[in-house]
């Protein structure tokens, strides 16, 4: 088992659960990082001890050295702060829990010195999937993911490959069943009442548009060499299979579990091991009776238009996620309706050419979109 | 993936696929042996043109050689013929698809020839698998299940091991849901009429007393060194799910696949490689809800019995597996009621004593238990 982590994004969802799991396995937290939540990094640091406490605000930095000068715990600020968390010399795994392409550099940096990469930031992939993996490769760095829907292709896969289809599942979000015209009345409150899942609000309201789903759709093309024909998507509400394998003689092994992101991220630490036990055990007679239905494309156009871009070369995916994040930050400060969200996103990625210049070409194009959906309010 | 194989039983239900499964994948089909189905029996030697091809019954086998008498097929006879098809020397594979103790010698003599078992016979397991076991060890041949269960199982272990639990699928039968009271009344061909699984007459009772399951149980003991508290049976009416695994982690592994057993034949055949699909496809949007549900033991207490003979030593499952076999084909042929085969194999069980002493023992026991049961009616 590795026994050193650094984990970015410790005071997001998955970052506060990579702890409690890392406290659980009795692994040592080497370095932290987090964006401007000053009180959460000082309570963390004085618990974890990590040699290392980076904020990406640079004035939260500031504040945090204030509030940690009685203690050893070296704080540092921006990009190079993130990128020092995730090289520190005594991690062997670095957990990428930030939201957004600011996890982007930091992520390379730590593949550069062979870290075994916890992923679990979607950008990563979805903007920048074929540079990562391939730098991955190159260096011998693993890349383990963690969104519960990878982490179960990834133990399905465990059975060899070659696979013939990958079955990614999904819950169909709080909007599961409602038509278009239904869905133009929606609210802010209404979209982020998921009924599995207990995450951040920006991915929350992916689910409801289904647009996460579309992300996924492009990380699983990338972690797992597939062709995009080779994924299909199945609405399944009830989030206790996680995902499926469909292989070549027509077997299909599937991962099942609670809706706990505790289990993937222990297994992205303690892999090829298992456990102990973190999540709680599935009793299967005690959940609801397990459906699957088609995903209905019309309703949800964005899981659509994710797979377009799928298919698109160079930076079309980094266009699309980063208006994405622009679209649903609007609905989310009540500045567009949630059908909008598409709207806003299709246009972006119809509007702006794709690139194909390295990460710089990556992190231009998703200011040029954020830039573009802005320009359009 | 392996070329020349020997089917055991090839005029049974698992035999006929088998055969079918091998000429799909351009198998050589080396050797195959009959019990006394002699028309069939001609039929597959003129397609398949085994070189051997040995009937158990001598009269059998003397009708055959006639029939055969303008081909090259050599017909051997009894438990030498059987032996001499299971360690052809041109066959890699051999399916072991006989029913009842007769196949374990020859099974036996394919493992000290080191060839793989594509394992069908559950008398192999239930009544010798601690032998068989290590003598499979001990020369190196591998054994691959062949039960839809047990094939789920080793699919699902991929993922590696130690496992926490072996979670073994059951549909419940055709009396699913029925009261002891009820199934006083049962008729044979109310017993015959498996909901999900089209299979020989023995197996589908075995199923409506859940039997088979229990024989199932002490299978998966013994293949994959689970001790009797690490498996747990959970009812799944659809036989979608064939069986699961559970980790330490509380992750769990689901194997599932149309019920057609050509798909777990073919797995057997081709390991560690997969297709070309001889199975269809399943759709999952197409089958009704998933649901999983505990047994009811005291309706069907031969479950119960096979667990607790699962815990004796020494020859207790021998016995209980041959005292149901003569139970089941008195019920066949309506000598006793269906209530009545469990009160026979119970009152085997506790009045037989559970020698330890190697494969002699174990036929004298399966002779002993006959004897018993016979003797009460």
């Amino acid at each position: 088992m590795k026994c050193g982590i650094s984990i970015l994004g410790s005071t997001g969802s998955i970052g506060r659960q990579s702890l409690d799991v890392a406290e659980k396995l009795g692994l040592r937290v080497c370095a932290l990082t987090a964006n401007r939540n000053t009180a959460l990094a000082e309570e963390q640091a004085r618990r974890f001890r990590p040699e290392v406490m980076a904020m990406y605000s640079h004035a939260a930095a500031a504040e945090l050295k204030v509030r940690l000068a009685d203690t050893p715990v070296k704080v540092v600020a921006g990009e190079d702060g993130l990128i020092e968390a995730a090289v520190h010399p005594q991690a062997d795994t670095v957990v990428t829990a930030v939201v957004g392409t600011v996890g982007l550099r930091p992520t390379l940096a730590a593949i550069y010195e062979k870290k075994r990469i916890a992923l679990a930031n979607k950008e990563t992939l979805v903007c920048a999937g074929r540079i990562v993996m391939e730098e991955a490769k190159r260096n011998g760095a693993e890349i383990i993911p963690v969104d519960s829907e990878h982490s179960a292709i990834f133990q399905c896969l465990a059975g060899g490959r070659p696979f013939r289809t990958i079955i990614l599942t999904a819950s169909g979000g709080p909007f599961r069943g409602m038509h278009r015209e239904e869905l133009m009345q929606v609210t802010v409150e209404d979209a982020l009442r998921h009924p599995n899942w207990n995450m951040g609000p920006k991915i929350t309201v992916d689910c409801a548009t289904m647009m996460n789903k579309g992300l996924e759709f492009i990380e699983a093309m990338h972690l797992f060499g597939a062709r995009p024909e080779q994924i299909r998507v199945l609405v399944h509400p009830q989030s206790i299979v996680h995902s499926m394998v469909e292989y070549p003689d027509h077997s299909i092994i599937a991962q099942m579990g609670m809706p706990d992101m505790r289990l993937p991220i222990e297994l992205a630490l303690t892999y090829p091991l298992r456990g102990p036990a973190v999540a709680p055990a599935l009793d299967l007679t005690q959940v609801s009776a397990l459906t699957f239905e088609h995903p209905d494309l019309e309703a949800f156009p964005c899981l659509g238009l994710a797979m377009e871009a799928a298919r698109m070369r160079g930076t079309a995916c980094a266009v699309m996620n980063a208006a994405n994040e622009t679209a649903v930050e609007l609905f989310l400060n009540r500045k567009i309706r949630f059908c909008q969200i598409y709207e806003y996103v299709r246009s972006a990625v119809e509007a702006l050419p794709a690139s194909d210049s390295g990460i710089d070409g990556v992190l231009e194009a998703d200011r040029e979109a954020r830039r573009f959906v802005l320009g359009k309010v």
